[in-house]
């Protein structure tokens, strides 16, 4: 495998920014390659606005908490970016990101909004009291690749040859018409050119599985309303285990919790959406 | 008991705001009543802000996620909402609110700020699918109520004075010297005054309870850096039972998940808060 430098890896370009001149705002491009369906995955928009808070954090650079609102689906091309510091403290600094995209009058248009804490993950030490278990997980050679999805899903889903990742089998029923309706799809992930996952990288992770609610039995597109990242802890270099669940899907929505576990088998990312529920045919 | 209505009860009085003239603008009143500690209350800051937001949406009445950034400790006495309207959607409504007070000298100081979706929740319809199952809990007359607390506890918790609150025998160990270090604590909640639970009242309920760090033996306060709560369905009169628990303390902060039953057996709310460790004494 060649392994992709943090500036030349696909993910890094993915997410760059350039300063706007007005202070505050940044201007990037939403690359084709990270689209799902028609728009472009939730995961990598919510890092493409961390990347500008980032910048206007210097003293705090890791999103400890984010909290991201999508309004509206997000297409490929120039995308803007405008941040407000909200408070900048000791340990923690608090501010708030716009991601719009121009319509075609050129009329600016929200796809999502973003709150979000900044700290130091590796600043931060203290004992660690963790009762979670990391997924159990089959050895990556006998997990399903996206060599074995049917062509014409992988067509519409650029975005999955970014990806190196290995599906627990017994959590991807639903790809053969059984879904196991346990409500849960895990497996083994790391981007395809081999750059190692950092803070900005598990934002993307958080939402970068088959929405969870396949395994129950409903395929289609499943939009999310909300997804908050925590992040627990700085990822060691390697493969990650990503467990999505969801225990409740009541009234059109769904909750989607992830949990991502680095390779020294630390608990460094734990996440929740909200999501709207794909229409079951009748 | 006397059932207060939604009016008259303890808990619309703490939540009141007034239009403040200026457009999106309230203020209101933070109550010696909710106090815990020097502060006031996370939820029913959070119900507050909800408040103020539920006035600018009158189409879509009910928060279906809301998600709280907490910046500086809240005092009693006069506090003033500003909110913005993101986006009017047919389903959903996005919107900010700040809360903020102002400091000695007149100058505002930021309390909070909030990002959410509204919607209608009694509009929801659509099949439940839900693996998740109610905290077992003993009868609530074999349960622990305030009245069991040190009245030194009590004393600078004006808040529980404001609940009905009946923990579970077995997750109050911490409050003999013998916590469970499970990070669990759960029990049946309504409020005092026999007021109901609505949307905004939950609010409230996803931050009632103790610290689940109690449980792992780490007393002291546990200040929310991030509070984000899903309303799955209008809740039902009576008792709700809820329960707090955390799988992950790690780098001096820690996250709580909190999940709210209603009377008729329904998941009507799931919150998750990232929060700080108290510093445990060396």
């Amino acid at each position: 495998m060649t392994t992709a430098t943090a500036t030349s890896s696909e993910f890094d370009q993915g997410i760059a920014l350039h300063p706007d001149g007005e202070s505050g705002c940044y201007r990037g491009e939403l690359g084709t390659g990270w689209q799902i369906g028609g728009g472009i995955n939730g995961g990598l928009l919510l890092a493409v606005a961390a990347n500008a808070l980032r910048q206007e954090l210097p003293e705090h650079p890791d999103p400890l908490s984010i909290s991201c609102y999508y309004l509206s689906a997000s297409r490929p091309g120039p995308v803007s970016v405008r941040t407000e510091v909200v408070r900048r403290g000791r340990s923690l600094s608090t501010a708030t990101a716009v991601l719009y995209q121009d319509d075609e009058d050129g009329t600016p248009v929200e796809r999502l909004r973003v709150l979000a804490s900044y700290g130091e993950l590796a600043a931060l030490d203290g004992e660690v009291q963790t009762s979670a278990t990391p997924p159990a997980l089959p050895p990556k050679e006998q997990c399903i690749g996206v060599e074995h999805a049917p062509p014409a899903f992988v067509e519409q889903a650029a975005l999955l040859q970014r990806f190196d990742l290995r599906l627990d089998p017994a959590t991807v029923g639903w790809a053969l018409g059984q879904p196991s309706k346990e409500g849960r799809i895990q497996g083994w992930f790391r981007l395809a050119d081999g750059r190692e996952p950092d803070p900005l990288a598990l934002l993307l992770v958080a939402d970068a599985l088959p929405p969870v609610t396949f395994d129950l039995g409903i395929p289609g597109w499943a939009p999310t309303i909300e997804l908050t990242v925590h992040l627990r802890a700085v990822p060691a270099p390697g493969w990650l285990r990503v467990s999505h669940a969801t225990r409740n899907l009541a009234g059109g929505y769904f909750e989607e919790d992830c949990e991502i576990w680095d390779e020294a088998g630390r608990l460094v990312a734990q996440s929740r959406q909200l999501a709207r529920a794909p229409r079951v045919q009748q």
